[in-house]
């Protein structure tokens, strides 16, 4: 169903200039259902984000929660290796303010589309006495050889991250990060991907996806791990990597190369893509914390969650 | 993203068990994105459904709420003569009472996943303070000779619809209402549909949308409307007329073919198919109801809307 097709706002009319166009779109807003020319696979996820949980409306700038909204679903086609093709969006709108909010929503909605080759192609708009809840699911295709999954890890691979982490949420980068599609395109052409996933719940969370998809362990080497600039600079060592660690919201790439594709990526990393090479795929389930002279047993929630 | 699946709730892996399989399903529930085997042409939709606006949690039963969340997305599917091909399911749950919630939802989902062919092969799912919103997002693809929209209705064709119309919201027939995808394809194999649409605000505010895309008029037979019984029987006709027009979520198709497919259809109907003959397209914009010796315009809300 198409955006608040009975409301009379202007700005549905401008949505729809701005949302519909592209080569792939046969259908765009306005009818029961948009049309997509797809190729013979067709990547499909959807992210729902909550005022107060993923946000808070009144803090978070508009056009910031609607960038959030669409990036957190382009970063799960990245996590694949692949490419946009549509989204769609769903908005409940709180009744006070909703009309100045959805306006806001859709200037970063629409420039991130914009941005990343992904139309919005329909939507469904709500009023309503609750908070504001949006939704979209993002349509993509895959790329070069295929969809990389969680799966496909093995023991002596080397384990990479994208960019450094931690930190997000206070500096607001939860918001504004840009999703890395031309980074995990760049990479799936240059190596081949035996694992990859984006960090949402927090590196020492997500790792647990591909140990638990790939029957593999993982050895994290502590000091490779890149702690981000917007993790406070004036706590204890240990402090700073354990927010590097749990914090979530991050939205690199972590993915698994063998040692010979990871030598290739060190010695002539694609343009554009920042890699940090931050450990290693073992044999024994689970994920380990390697230190100078210690090697300490990871939890979901991060190393301190497991010790305290 | 899979739902929940940090949950610790055993009911995540019955779901995934229930709804991930599927010859088109490459990857389901349980890494970043689904896979999809799709055709050349994909159709997408999404609608987002609030407690106390959509359902009642508490007085609707929560695999009616679960059902009736899929089945709306499929009535779009059904609107442009497409069959689903996978469906993804995002949950806010309050906290309290969530997880028997989410267990009654995924009852009622599941339940026409299956019915319907349409595999659910992700979501994510969250917790918040907040009411129970679900959103559905369902992929298609076009049958026969395409997807039909709302935009092909021609001056002579003869509208139809495909069951009575009103009172499904205290009858619960907004819930429990089947998605007429096999009669939209039976249709779609016997003649050439102009265009269609699924009834969901109520038919004299659909028509509207046909009027808009299609560049048409439409002059409704008010003695040929089929009205449900779900309307109480003991009020004047014009007042159960009214609820025909106006009430919405009938969930039934609507759609417009020259009147020799009309003849055709009346005179060999296709097995299974309901056919009510209800109205014409005329050339001027516009929607009419014609009475015994009366020609009064409609709006949007039913004719009593325009008229008290």
């Amino acid at each position: 169903m198409p955006p608040a097709e009975h409301s009379e706002w202007n700005w549905i009319d401008d949505v729809r200039r701005r949302a519909g166009s592209g080569p792939r779109v046969a259908i765009g807003i306005g009818d029961d259902t948009a049309l997509l020319k797809t190729s013979t696979a067709t990547l499909v996820t959807t992210d729902m984000l909550m005022d107060g949980v993923d946000f808070v409306v009144g803090e978070t700038p508009a056009d910031l929660i609607g960038r959030k909204c669409l990036a957190v679903n382009l970063s799960d086609i990245a996590a694949m290796a692949g490419r946009p093709t549509g989204a769609v969006v769903s908005l409940a709108l709180p009744r006070r303010g909703g009309r100045a909010l959805a306006e806001g929503l859709y200037d970063g909605l629409l420039r991130l589309a914009q941005e990343s080759g992904c139309p919005i192609v329909g939507g469904d708009t709500n009023s309503w006495d609750g908070p504001l809840v949006v939704n979209v699911a993002v349509l993509g295709e895959p790329t070069g050889r295929g969809a990389v999954t969680r799966a496909g890890a093995r023991p002596g691979d080397r384990v990479f991250v994208t960019g450094p982490v931690g930190g997000s949420l206070p500096s607001l980068r939860h918001c504004t990060f840009r999703p890395r599609l031309s980074e995990a395109q760049a990479l799936h052409q240059c190596v081949e991907l035996h694992a990859m996933l984006d960090l949402s719940d927090g590196l020492s969370s997500d790792l647990f996806h591909i140990v638990e998809a790939s029957q593999v362990g993982i050895e994290l080497d502590a000091g490779a791990i890149p702690i981000h600039d917007d993790v406070a600079p004036g706590q204890p060592h240990a402090d700073r990597l354990n927010h590097a660690l749990s914090d979530g919201e991050d939205f690199e790439l972590l993915f698994c190369v063998s040692e010979e594709d990871a030598q290739t990526l060190l010695s002539q990393p694609p343009g554009g893509v920042e890699l940090y090479s931050i450990g290693r795929c073992v044999p024994e389930p689970g994920v380990w914390l390697l230190g100078a002279d210690s090697r300490r047993p990871l939890g979901r929630g991060g190393w301190e969650h497991r010790f305290t």
